[in-house]
């Protein structure tokens, strides 16, 4: 009959490699079914039951108690595997690194290998904040691959880590590339221009394998550990790493990926994104964004497409710029507001939800959200956008793309009005449209200029015109007359709304969005810079370190106070004095 | 001193165009400095105002009354202009088409062009729906331009329409290009693949012009009316238009654009395309989706990015197929689920995210929906996702990239599992993971799937290996390992979790979903028969055809009832019996 033993070691500390090799050096002992080595937490114990591998003793170990279990053939070949325990764990220890010549701490470990800027840490959640304060004292940056951390372990040690100018990636940080060298778990892939951050680690993996596979590289992928996009961490990490790439110069797109983020600290990323003066590809998982894409920043919403786009964007040289040059010195004090006056309802809504990337309100008579909806359709407010072919503007009247009336008079009232800045209107041509709109739009146009001028103001007017080279109306004739009148001109309601977006933003109505948290900048050599690690944990991540030429320390680390846990508290306060 | 005179006309009928005119020969009168001539709305009056035409006899007039109102530079100006007003309409109505030989209602101009499919209607919104329930009486599809429709009015004529099996499009639909004939206001554009259904005048507009611009072309372009993706409308006229260009076979692409919709009606007209069988663009402004790509379906957020994708989908071959074809007639009865071990947890997310649109719910340890989280985390319920790096699994253990022993014996016991049919494997290589994940797991697959084939059963295991040709591990027999034990292997999660979603989907579990409206179908000649039509309401429309040498008869159309509502009602009533 099949028999199952079980050993509780009380305080005992080993690392999880040996836990592993243990377990499976039990289970290839004669007469044994099944063997699991595990630590006694509620989680471990239920897999335990899983495996057939519980028996009651079990019950009485805790999350510090190594539980040792054997499933026999017969109680004698359980009984017999259990009595090994100790000379495996031994005949283990002999097979690893020599550790008669590791570093017994970090501070020594640091004195060893002073280039080392980076400390990993990979020993149980419930230490890794220790050692990570401790590499923080001596200005180390710290790959914290340990899960199990408090968030709020996880808030205190960012935030520490940002006001000294260094990087906590983690906890649970997978993965990392840094200068070259992978960290963590990591796939060895090509240096090239892409730089990422990456609050996921098999999002960091995915996104550099296929990004490899189709021929690109990279300067850095930088982990930030799962929460960082959290409402509680506020992405600290994550905006250190995306102002780190910002200032590389080798760094020509960036990409941004995240597990499912808090929406709030997303969009204040993407907004500091905007300001990155290259592109910058943002994939987090199940943000949906209403636009694409945003001047610099795009959107994807699948490794491969994040992966493709960063391809793209680095081999081509990316449009940043605007439709036309920003000449902001034209305008008056005061100047700073959009006027939209459509003939087209979905033209005025396009233009609605892009204006939303731009300026933080917009009012309509056809507003995207009805807190926007203008009290009176015939009297605009700040950025306004005016569908003149609404219902209530075409009883008993013409449509607006047949009679201009109503929209040259108001184009004048807009024009007149000091704090308006540009004018957004859409021309359009084709069959049952006015036969020739520009004839009579282009004088008021350059009567609506001249009048601003003589008032010392400026006004930008901005045309869509939305037709083929096929109208009645003749394209080309109808750009040419608007553009004699002073207006600028596009064929994309798209292009035209965003360069128009631009400008009032600029012009400052959509100023101080997305500030930034505050912190003190990484240095970017760390970019640069051959990479030198100390490593607390897994034995196997010095292993990948060497096998990577990069210099690398092992701690023969031991729980602070054989793992006590009110003796490591009050060692812990001792330090921080 | 200026002086505004006011002469109101009561229960008189002009068309729009009529009353342009009036206004504009009013205002060129000698000592005239303004006209204004509306009918007596109260936005009518506020716009007036606006203009500085308001007068206190204006005040009495209502909505169905003529407002003529002139500013003079004296009194004797003003009142010699208003005594032009006879003279002027009259002289109007003997410049456009000769009226004498114009039928003077529906009925007999249809006899007179019997060819005629459609029915131009741009009368009065209040007259509109009786002139369209006229023309679908007639058997006729309707182009509707007209506006100021009640909601009431346009459900009730649409579904009248689908149950005929003919088209509204409209109210306040704009334009349309059917075979090669511009309605409305129509673009003139080539001959090409692209159909396109719209709930969106200037969307269509704007869509059809990029696409001509970037060299491509329409099957046809069908407006719906602005509400149609509305809750009440249902869609009808877009699903009916979505069902011609799916079943004509000379549409190779499909584009969907609407002004915003409801989110339930376009989430189940994007299921209602995903069965398109070809490529299906999809621009719903504000419309966000937490995925760019639905298997043939493609959301895009502008309309140069529509067009864009159009073109370029109209000239490739789409890959419309999985991966890999779908034999499901290798599984058994009841085999119906997927069951996803990951590794990784942001690829467990990922896949997550991918099948939201596959399956009604996938539950996980790490689920993007609360209410779709494990109850017990080592227990799967129909369709699963397991994180198997998540903290509860990882306490005293090491990373399952690292030791394969939790994830083999959770592999063993889904396959054991008579309902599960697919199980989705990551195997991430790197620095720092397992050296030969391959040659732990590749036996347990081989394993799980010969244990499956003895209870009769199929099991499709399908492996993502994340990695490179640089990793340590060597991709390329890490993925000869997998195949070997009979997985299927990508390297992209993308491409492997949408065939694992498709295969469950069509294995019956995420059937039923997005089932289209029932409508008597469109008969298809609709989109190849040359066009031809009555036109009732603006002339211009009339004029627009005959330049594009379509056969089309003017109605000299006039109120009912003269205009009078309850008489209207009355007649109306009759007809209807």
């Amino acid at each position: 009959m099949t028999t199952t033993k079980v050993e509780i070691r009380t305080g005992a500390y080993y690392d999880s490699i040996i836990l592993m090799q243990l377990q499976r050096s039990l289970a290839e002992q004669p007469g044994v079914l099944d063997a699991g080595v595990v630590m006694g937490t509620e989680a471990n114990k239920d897999v335990l039951a899983q495996s057939d591998l519980l028996a009651p003793q079990t019950e009485t170990a805790g999350p510090d108690d190594l539980v040792i279990v054997v499933r026999g053939q017969d109680e004698s070949a359980a009984q017999a595997a259990l009595e090994q325990v100790d000379e495996l764990l031994s005949a283990r220890s002999r097979g690893g690194v020599d550790e008669e010549y590791l570093p017994k701490s970090l501070e020594s470990a640091v004195k060893m290998l002073p280039e080392a800027q980076w400390v990993l840490v990979s020993v149980p959640g419930r230490y890794a904040a220790g050692v990570t304060r401790e590499a923080l004292r001596l200005g180390k940056h710290v790959f914290l691959y340990s899960d199990n951390v408090s968030l709020g372990d996880e808030i205190e040690l960012k935030q520490a880590a940002a006001g000294q100018g260094l990087l906590v990636m983690g906890p649970d940080c997978g993965t990392a590339i840094v200068n070259g060298v992978g960290l963590g778990f990591a796939n060895k892939v090509r240096r090239g221009p892409v730089g990422m951050v990456a609050a996921s680690g098999t999002g960091l993996q995915q996104v550099s394998a296929r990004v490899h596979q189709l021929g690109g590289g990279f300067t850095a992928a930088l982990g930030t550990g799962g929460r960082d996009l959290s409402e509680d961490v506020n992405a600290v990490t994550a905006r250190q790493g995306l102002d780190l790439l910002i200032r590389d110069p080798q760094t020509r797109v960036i990409v941004l990926v995240s597990k499912p983020p808090s929406p709030q600290v997303a969009a204040e990323l993407v907004e500091a994104a905007r300001l990155a003066g290259k592109p910058v590809v943002v994939d987090f998982i199940g943000y949906a964004t209403p636009v694409r894409r945003l001047d610099n920043v795009i959107f994807a919403t699948s490794f491969d497409e994040t992966a493709e786009l960063a391809v793209q964007l680095a081999s081509a040289e990316p449009q940043l710029g605007t439709r036309w040059p920003l000449a902001l010195e034209h305008f008056a004090p005061g100047q700073r507001y959009l006027r939209g006056l459509f003939s087209g309802g979905t033209l005025a809504y396009e233009a609605l939800l892009f204006l939303q990337a731009y300026v933080p309100a917009v009012y309509s008579n056809a507003p995207l959200d009805k807190q926007y909806r203008l009290s009176d359709s015939l009297v605009s407010q700040e950025h306004t956008i005016i569908d003149l072919g609404e219902d209530e503007f075409t009883v008993g009247r013409l449509h607006p793309m047949m009679d201009n009336d109503l929209r040259i008079r108001r184009l004048e009232k807009e024009a007149g009005d000091p704090q308006v800045a540009v004018i957004l209107l859409d021309v359009v041509l084709g069959y049952g449209a006015h036969p020739d709109p520009a004839g009579e739009l282009a004088p008021a146009i350059a009567a609506a200029r001249a009048a601003a001028s003589k008032a010392g103001r400026y006004l930008e007017v901005v045309a869509v015109v939305c037709g083929t080279d096929e109208d009645p109306q003749d394209l080309e004739s109808q750009i040419a007359q608007l553009e004699e009148a002073g207006a600028l001109v596009e064929t994309s309601n798209d292009t035209a709304v965003r360069y128009a977006g631009q400008l009032v933003r600029a012009l400052g109505t959509g100023a101080d969005r997305g500030a930034a948290g505050s912190f003190q900048s990484v240095d970017i050599a760390v970019l640069s810079q051959p990479l030198a690690a100390v490593n607390v944990g897994l034995e196997s991540f010095t292993e990948s370190l060497q096998a990577q030429n990069a210099p690398v320390i092992q701690v023969d680390w031991r729980p602070p106070a054989s793992g006590d846990e009110k003796l490591m508290s009050i060692l812990e306060r001792m330090k921080r004095k």
